[in-house]
């Protein structure tokens, strides 16, 4: 019942990502041009970065409650990334041996941020306070602008407050194209992050490959949240909760695990009844039908159940969840009690909302701090720590038939080769 | 001049691996068993798993003087790594609203060792250590066992310090699939770590890109040092350190940045002294073929030039490194003064030996603790944590066209929806 619906991108989705990653490589700024006319229907002379005055303009525009809950999700991310900030470590293994670890911020990321029906400012926090924080010397946000509009007000605001000066008014294949091999315009950077559709995340998968020692984040797949819940629990808050996962897309999948049949009972009246006045109730009904409520034994075996699944979102509607926390795993965000829905984390709470979806919580990690670093490390020997050392080195050279590797060590310490 | 020779696999690569992918997944054990006899020559019915009985003779087998170098090895990168266990980090972001971010082991890691002309326990130590700290439950080790040889004493050896009990006497593509797929004998694995020919770098890229979930480490290309020398370098050290470099395989990578033609002159002439007397010579002098001694005008110079390249080993031969340590970046590992052969970090100063090569290192990571484990995120909201919350999230919420997700919200706080 579980079984996620299998995803796989149309066939002409490469050979179109491919013709586009080629004509950006060797056109540069004109190929830019070019497609932001075709797919967005810009003007060929529309600028490809914003202006300052398209800063000022945003902050002026931008009504004054967008702007507070803008800030109060910035200043909650950024507080609990702050918190992230990496330390060196540094050792002696034995006498004579300091090791160490250390963490560089790399050093030019680009953000993408996809278009749609509505503008995405959660999007640019959840990414640029990261980058902000490291300190990375270049970030670049891309996200596509359709025809003669403005870029949204409130994307540029949450750019600005992350500190992003460079914003490229592009979408798709093309953007993450500009980002993986620069062009004029836009600077080459070392990391793509961020979510898009399936020509997008062909367009990440294909630089990856093409262009040595680009990295790109996850792959983002359908949302999905799974609820447990005991009989305690309301239903309307449950609904509440898979329908928000719900309307996301028609093939975001919503799971509710219940001890209790009257609580599964009265979650399905209260989906009936909200469904009734929703915006996009079109996309959530379609979405509930790959969904499930299902009753469980008990909430341990919810517990058991879940971390088979591995859900992007976890919703524990419970009234004490403390004995059941521990046992958790293979999550992306888990949302505790029954006054945390998953908007929270969605938005405000501080918490990332770049998960891990479609099972890759098993191994991937929910977006943090670290994803914006890179660690090296650094070793130094005295001579009579390399004296103590070559005990170790000298026999394991020969061991593994590397020569040249005992013979460094016995010149410096005067041996014979 | 510190051009990358280009690196591609052969045509015949990616078919011949996704033969034995497709056999492995469906024919499971007895697919093993044919591919252990025409790739190594082994028995048909030599047994898949190291008994426990093989572990004992391995022991026994093993001199004295091996057995304490790997011992030694084995402490000093447990050191080091021990110190990297991660700690959770829990906050307030606001009142009411607490945030976590949790570590959890991956559960189930497989660790690639591969074979060729000698057994490497430097390998098994580099990957085993980190497994056993994290406490991942089920680990394997695959490596390839020739004919009706015994596996290597070392490795097995190697192996039991980390704890390791299942160890696959397979190896190439069809032990990765194994690993990636399970079979009666193998249990599947989260992730998958190791070194390879080309033929098991495909095996892990195609199998990551098959089956949901599974991570495999990074890359590894060709190794590489780079050697800024000042003109107090002894030039007999810094022609040990290229040529043990050299001795890895002809397409290594080994460049000398030096600010005195003295040293240079001096290395040239130590090359050609030591080279007389290596076993592998052949293999050390075709890479010295792709390898450079260059003149640069200052050492500050060198470490533009670093930064630039971005080795996998650095080694700075210099009377005073301090000044120039901050301005490094991009680099697998520094080797700091005269004293710090590569040699120390291939094997015993802790470090790991798992270093980012081609250019990878302006971006990825030497091998971590870290790349054991995943992160999680937790919230618990108060009511009167969220109703604070609200004023962020049911603006955004709107802005983004996301009614129920601002619902979520509103109906808890038995707000009108
Ligand atoms: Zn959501
Ligand atoms: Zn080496």
């Amino acid at each position: 019942m579980l079984q996620r619906p299998a995803v796989s991108a149309a066939d002409n989705v490469r050979p179109v990502c491919e013709d586009i990653l080629k004509r950006v490589q060797s056109d540069g700024d004109s190929a830019l041009r070019d497609y932001a006319k075709r797919f967005d229907g810009r003007a060929t002379d529309a600028p490809l970065l914003c202006s300052d005055l398209d800063f000022d303009d945003a902050e002026k525009q931008l009504d004054t409650e967008l702007k507070d809950a803008i800030k109060q999700a910035y200043n909650n991310i950024r507080r609990f990334h702050l918190a992230q900030v990496p330390k060196n470590i540094s050792l002696s293994t034995q006498p004579g041996v300091a090791c160490e670890l250390r963490y560089q911020a790399i050093d030019a990321v680009g953000i993408y941020v996809p278009g749609g029906s509505a503008p995405l400012p959660s999007s640019v926090l959840m990414q640029g306070v990261l980058a902000q924080i490291s300190g990375a010397q270049t970030v670049v946000l891309a996200t596509p602008v359709k025809g003669d509009t403005a870029i949204a007000p409130a994307i540029l605001y949450a750019a600005s407050l992350c500190g992003i000066k460079q914003v490229l008014q592009i979408g798709g294949a093309p953007a993450i194209a500009a980002l993986a091999y620069g062009t004029d315009t836009v600077p080459k950077v070392n990391k793509i992050f961020g979510p898009g559709n399936a020509y997008v995340t062909m367009a990440k998968q294909l630089c990856a490959q093409q262009v040595p020692g680009l990295a790109i984040d996850m792959p983002a797949g359908p949302s999905e949240v799974l609820v447990i819940a005991d009989a305690r629990a309301n239903g309307e808050f449950i609904a509440a909760d898979l329908l928000s996962q719900a309307e996301h897309g028609p093939d975001s999948q919503v799971i509710l695990l219940s001890d209790s049949a009257e609580v599964i009972a009265a979650t399905e009246k209260a989906l009936a009844e909200q469904l009734k006045t929703l915006p996009r109730a079109e996309i959530a009904k379609a979405a509930l039908e790959n969904s499930a409520l299902i009753k469980v034994q008990s909430i341990a075996q919810a517990v058991e159940v879940s971390n088979l699944y591995g859900p992007e979102h976890l919703i524990l509607q419970l009234g004490e969840s403390a004995e059941f926390l521990p046992k958790i795993k293979n999550v992306g965000s888990i949302f505790v009690g029954d006054y945390t829905p998953e908007s929270a984390g969605d938005y405000a709470s501080g918490t990332n909302h770049v998960l891990p979806t479609y099972g890759y919580s098993k191994v991937y990690s929910s977006l943090s701090l670290l994803d914006f670093y890179r660690t090296y490390t650094v070793q130094t020997v005295t001579k009579s720590g390399l004296a103590d050392l070559a005990k170790a080195i000298i026999p394991m050279a020969a061991a593994e038939g590397l020569d040249a590797h005992a013979n460094a060590v016995r010149i410096r310490l005067g041996e014979k080769q």
